[in-house]
């Protein structure tokens, strides 16, 4: 077993020159963190022994600023990240690699850090991390941490989730209160308080989809999480891809009441606000409830709820009947709302 | 077909945002230029189909300054980089993931010229680039654009190829000059100029891999490429991890009058300078003839030489036996040498 030692002093432009130093970094820190089988200091690859089927692949940037934040830093969120973009396409997670660009003067303690919470999250979606790459550029090149992971992952037959897959008279549910995770970092840039700590929602949903997937299997049409752009870019996407229409219903968003304050002191409309625990969900009208019944039966699904409906009207469009009744388009985020959100 | 348009203008915070401007550069620039049949701008995932066996995963981040240099780019670096660290484990490259972060201000231009070089780099290689993802960041917190690509090969049966593997007794090889890259790289910076243009040497190696590997299948032990810290700590990591010694024959070791003469202004040893398109190649000393004459046959491996042997006397270690008749230890690179080479 590796000893793990605590770490000090700062990241220098030999940790990322191919020497002792580096060496030391990646078989001292990393791999000793993220001890697994597959890991290794030794070679550039991981190699797998996989069965024949469909493998999904997905990688992701993160350049979350802040590093950290209420409910995870920049390494829990690259993790929840990457196996949420598998578990959208209906994939149980296998695997995750590691791309590190670290800036020169980052403090070895922070690294560490985030290094482990990259580990505890991984351990909780019981996916490992077993190959990465570890880079250094001067300082001011850079923002302490980039850290880019990619996924592989299974599909099991009989799944078969896509956005074009969306059709008239499917129903449109979501697992819970949206905006969190975007509010939560805007909170800590822009100093705001709140009664209550607000944490970001980041987590990993695959479980979550697995209980979807086996009470609906087949009848289940879109997974989608809504990350940047939030809900109605998601939404928007889905519309078009599918050339249908969209109706949502206010009234059923799940909202908390501090991310509702929080959207109008900062002039922010919710359903552009970026998630990373949240998982729309769009299904044949008749598995609705059942559905809706597993996912509440989660701990990541309490608050799910059924909040609208694909219409074969105004392709391509989302409208939101609001809690007045009117009705009134959903477009996409044009623009910048919320840089550096993940 | 999709029609491929001019980009021009910079790169702004909105590009990373997840609304329209983001979607309209991934489906026109990347989408475009990418073209194959698993991308699409629609979805945040691949789906391959995979053959059950070993596959291996390799993921690198790319951070090369500058951006554009004499005989590639960052584009064509990121997909020769890991296209080569598939093939070093005797993998057959299937496919490329790229994720992207552009800092706010990057010309347009040169995104797309970027983009361009990886798709040609792809194209050439055979490896379509799948998925991927784009982030922007903040003016002053990047360095114009950093690539992450991680890529996924089948390793055929048979094949074992490993730095453990390496064994009193086995022939050792390259494939040509050494130090090019490096030097490529550091003229530019140091503003050197040379009689003819000194070219990095990068490109992809998994061809010459497989011609390789035709000819020695299980005799050929250990493959690497020797990139940040050069020969020198490529040999050394093997030498520790195999337990074995290894001694190279200086006069051996293929290396350009340009690339010696630079080496003394800047005051580098050659065997510490970055390479990116070659392979060293242990072999079982009967099968080193057959191997040095397939490699020779390659393009990429014309100038390709047998530079020394494996031997069971001084396991951990390397030495050189200098033009002179002299032996010394080559150590492993201490601290840093050259920044931001790949």
């Amino acid at each position: 077993m590796k000893q793990h030692r605590t770490w000090t002093g700062v990241v220098e432009m030999g940790h990322g020159a191919g020497g002792r130093d580096m060496a030391d970094l990646i078989e001292g820190l990393f791999v000793t963190e993220f001890a697994n089988d597959a890991l290794t200091g030794e070679e550039d690859q991981a190699i797998l022994q996989v069965q024949a089927g469909r493998l999904a692949v997905s990688t992701d940037a993160f350049v979350v600023a802040p590093l950290f934040f209420p409910g995870g830093d920049i390494g829990s969120l690259a993790v929840h990240g990457t196996v949420n973009d598998l578990a959208m396409c209906g994939a149980q997670p296998l695997t995750l690699t590691a791309g590190f660009i670290l800036e020169e003067g980052l403090p070895m303690e922070e690294l560490w850090q985030i290094v482990q919470s990259m580990q505890a999250a991984a351990q909780q979606a019981g996916v490992p991390i077993v190959t990465g790459d570890t880079k250094v550029v001067d300082r001011g090149k850079g923002d302490g941490i980039f850290i880019n992971t990619t996924g592989l992952g299974l599909i099991r037959e009989g799944i078969t989730v896509a956005p074009t897959r969306a059709r008239p008279g499917d129903i449109i549910l979501i697992n819970g209160a949206i905006a969190v995770h975007g509010i939560a970092i805007m909170s800590v840039r822009e100093g705001l308080e709140f009664e209550t700590a607000l944490e970001s929602d980041s987590a990993a949903l695959h479980e979550l989809v697995a209980r979807i997937l086996d009470v609906a299997t087949e009848q289940v049409h879109v997974l989608r999480d809504p990350t940047r752009g939030g809900l109605a870019s998601a939404l928007n996407e889905i519309a078009a891809q599918a050339q249908v229409g969209i109706r949502l219903e206010e009234t059923r968003i799940p909202l908390g009441e501090e991310v509702r304050g929080a959207c109008e002191i900062l002039g922010l409309d919710p359903l552009y606000v970026a998630n990373e625990g949240k998982c729309l969900v769009i299904v044949a009208r008749e598995a609705a409830d059942a559905v809706l019944a597993a996912m509440q039966q989660h701990p990541l699904g309490r608050e799910a709820a059924i909040i609208g409906e694909v219409v074969a009207a105004h392709p391509g469009k989302v409208f939101l009947r609001s809690r007045i009744g009117g009705m009134r388009v959903v477009d996409m985020l044009s623009g910048e709302q919320l840089p550096r959100i993940c």
